[in-house]
This record gives structure tokens, C-alpha cells and sequence, in this order.
């Protein structure tokens, strides 16, 4: 028995966005230590003899701390050889995947990394809003919304102030913020969605400008989180269009 | 027989990097549209009757023309059916993806999208470089080294000012540029790390820091295209204390 950590990434929700790779990884598992953003369908997929637990997090209620989930990871692959660590879209996207490797290394513990589809990525795209446009968007910036002290990250005082694309994760809560981050520099007509539940048979979705979104959220959301997308290219949503109509009634 | 368009992103280049979603449309495609970045094993799991095309394009030689692949995808979805086009990475990082379902789109045909694991983010984790770390790195910032006008993307002249981590894709035969941009705002010191071939059996790394990059790349790498990243975090690469060690013998 060798221990041994190997870090999947689950995908953004729906099960049938993990990878061929993350699914032979948890066949292999002897434990798995899985988070709230998971689908639990995909533990099915595991050997019979494998031990399930459950580790998440879900805005910062009823969490194992951090230092434990790392301590569990070196425990369990000592004891039990395999242990998969199964995180929500990609291990290395926030997420804290990059201490809970360092973390397993440091106990001399070989360590594997198999990535997934990050929401950032995937759940713009399963809306076919493309991140990047030729002659359009010549990149895309993807910044997080909860960051150690609370504020918004520095980052995206940054971000407002170029062309990039911008994903914000877990930034929800300061929405309204961001809203007047971008007004404060006359980027009110800037295209934003906001994706909810996405790739899940929940999933909705939020279209409008800087200026109408919080409107918008209100009449078409749900109160749960929901990524952020900024850009020129949110306008080649398939209803964005209809939307811009709607605005000039 | 209902014409319909599935862009489908097909990772990096090892084949158990796609999705369960991915293989599901393989299965059910009528014609497959494929490029050169894709694993063709993948082409054997499409149905017996399946028409697979190659319209691969590498670094603009032997290419088929956007607008002829455009054209293709229209044409198929009338006389054939369910048209999948597979696309290396994710199909809507670079790669034209945007393009090809407005153009499809236009024609009054159904699309969907299936996104992929795009080598910036999957190439970095198999690496075990975290794209994102607590404390240090609180966004990734995404860049195509290969504009319209073939001059560096505006973007990384405000990228070079921040504190993202930078991934540069198709801007191999940009290094010597990028090092001088870093070079003349005085961050020579920064960690730098160039993966060619990635995910695949010849997967090579070169680590080193924006002043020693050229020379490390000279000596590591084949004269193939690589992906960069640039950023604190690559410091993270299990590799990286080696490094510096002989740095400073």
C-alpha cells in the first residue's frame, strides 16, 4: 500500500463534466474526501471498499477547517493508501488546492493532479458566451470575489480598466459593489451576466448592463450565488438581443 | 433528421482529458469536424457511419480557411445531421469558437456547446502549479500571444503592471518580447514556467525566472510551441527550490 493523493476536479455541477481521467481516478480511490460543490453521483463511481467523506464547505457554515481537511488528506493516505480529493470545478481555481498539495508533499506524500472544468470556463461556455472574440476580447481575466480581508480584490480595481473579459467567482454578495466599481469609471453600458446553479437543471441566468443588472438579478434570480461575467462579449448570448429591445420599450 | 451544431472542447491533448459530456457527443455525431490540436484516438469512438474531417490549422500553414470551416459546419448540419465540432482545449478560449455558432447560429440552426479543459488551466495542473494560492495569487489572467495584427496583445502591456498570474497562449514565438516587457518594469525576477506538449507522454517543462527563462528554454525545450506562465505561484512547481539552488551555485 502506497499513500498517495491525487486532486480531481469535479466540474462546475452537472456529473457529466468530469473528465475521463477524474473518473479513473476515484475507480482507484481507497478514500474519498469530497466538498459541497460536488455531484454526489459521481461517489458512486467508486470501489466498493472505498470510505466517503464528506468535507465541504459552503459559505463558511459548517466547515471543516482547512487544517483539518489537509490533515485528513495525509492521515487517510497513510492509512489507506488512495486518497482522492474531489473538488468542485478545478482543483487549482481558488479553491485552496495549491496548500492542500503543498500541504500532502511536505509528509514526503506523492501527489497527482487531475484538472476539471472550472465554472469560470465551463458555464459561460454551456451558455455559449464565448470568453474570448477575434478583433473583440483578446483575453479574460478571472478574479475572485471573497478574498482574505473581505474588500474587493485589488485585482479588479485593475480589471475595470482594460479590454479583458472578466469572471468574477464568488463575488455575488458584492455584486452591488462591483456594479458601482464599474459605473465610477462611465462602464455603465458594459454587458454583464450572471450565471446561477449553472449546468444544473436549475440553472438561470441574468443578462443586462452594469447599469440594468441589479434590476435584472432581482426579477430573474434566486437568492444563491452566482458567477459574474463582464465583457463586450456577454452581447453574443443568444438573448441579448431581445433583451436590448426590452430595454427600449 | 434535425441539423444541429455541438461545439465540443477535447482538453489539451491526452484523450481521458475530455468529458463524459464530450464522449456523449462523439457518440452521437453524424460528421466530426476536427484540428490538429485534437487526440485522434477519440475520432475511433464516433458511430460507424460518422464522417470525420480534418480542417486542422497549425500555425497558419496547411490551413482550411475560417470561413470555409464556417460554411462546412452549415452545410453538413443540412445534409448530414448532427455536426460535432471537436476543438483542441476549450472551444471558446481563442480558437475561433465565438465565430463558428454565430455563423451557424445565423443560419437558423440549434446549437450547443460542451465546454473543455483549456491547456491553461489544465496543462498549469498537471504541472501542480496552482493557477490561484491564498494570500498570494487572488486571479489568473488568460492572454493570447497571437493578435490580429501580430503585435503583442495590448492586454499584457496592463498585465506586466499587476499581480495575476499570466498565462500566455500561442506566445512561443513571442518569449523573447514578453521577457524584455517584464525586463523594462523591473521584474526580471519573477518565476516563469514553459510547458510544451503537454499532458502528453512528451510533455517537457522549462522553470526559471523572467532573466533566466531564454537560456533554460535553449536547454530544455524542443523548438515546439509552449504555453507560459508567469507569476509568483509557479514558484510552487516541486521543481522550483531545486532550481534555484543551482541558480546560485
Amino acid at each position: 500500500m502506497k499513500p498517495f493523493v491525487t486532486l480531481v476536479g469535479a466540474g462546475p455541477g452537472d456529473p457529466d463534466l468530469i473528465t475521463l481521467k477524474g473518473i479513473k481516478a476515484i475507480k482507484k480511490a481507497d478514500v474519498i474526501l469530497y466538498d459541497a460543490l460536488v455531484n454526489e453521483e459521481l461517489l458512486d463511481l467508486a470501489p466498493e471498499h472505498c470510505v466517503k467523506i464528506y468535507v465541504g464547505k459552503r459559505a463558511e457554515r459548517l466547515s471543516t477547517k482547512q487544517e483539518s481537511i489537509n490533515q485528513l488528506l495525509v492521515d487517510y493516505a497513510l492509512t489507506h493508501g488512495h486518497v482522492v480529493r474531489l473538488k468542485g470545478g478545478d482543483p487549482f481555481v481558488f479553491g485552496r488546492g495549491g496548500e492542500e498539495i503543498a500541504f500532502v508533499r511536505k509528509h514526503g506524500i506523492e501527489t497527482a493532479v487531475v484538472p476539471g472544468i472550472s465554472s469560470a470556463i465551463g458555464l459561460t461556455g454551456l451558455q455559449q458566451i464565448p470568453l474570448t472574440y477575434r478583433g473583440e476580447s483578446e483575453s479574460f481575466w478571472v478574479i475572485t470575489g471573497s478574498t482574505k480581508d473581505g474588500n474587493l480584490s485589488e485585482d479588479l480595481y485593475q480589471a475595470v480598466k482594460t479590454d479583458a473579459t472578466v469572471v468574477v467567482l464568488m463575488g455575488y454578495g458584492k455584486l452591488k459593489e462591483i456594479v458601482e466599481l464599474y459605473q465610477s469609471y462611465g462602464r455603465g453600458e458594459l454587458p454583464i451576466a450572471l450565471i446561477q446553479n449553472g449546468s444544473l437543471p436549475t440553472e438561470r441566468i441574468a443578462l443586462g448592463t452594469i447599469d440594468t443588472i441589479l434590476d435584472e438579478a432581482k426579477e430573474k434570480l434566486l437568492g444563491v450565488p452566482a458567477i459574474i461575467v463582464i465583457g463586450e462579449v456577454v452581447r453574443k448570448h443568444q438573448d441579448f438581443e431581445t433583451l436590448k429591445v426590452h430595454f427600449h420599450e
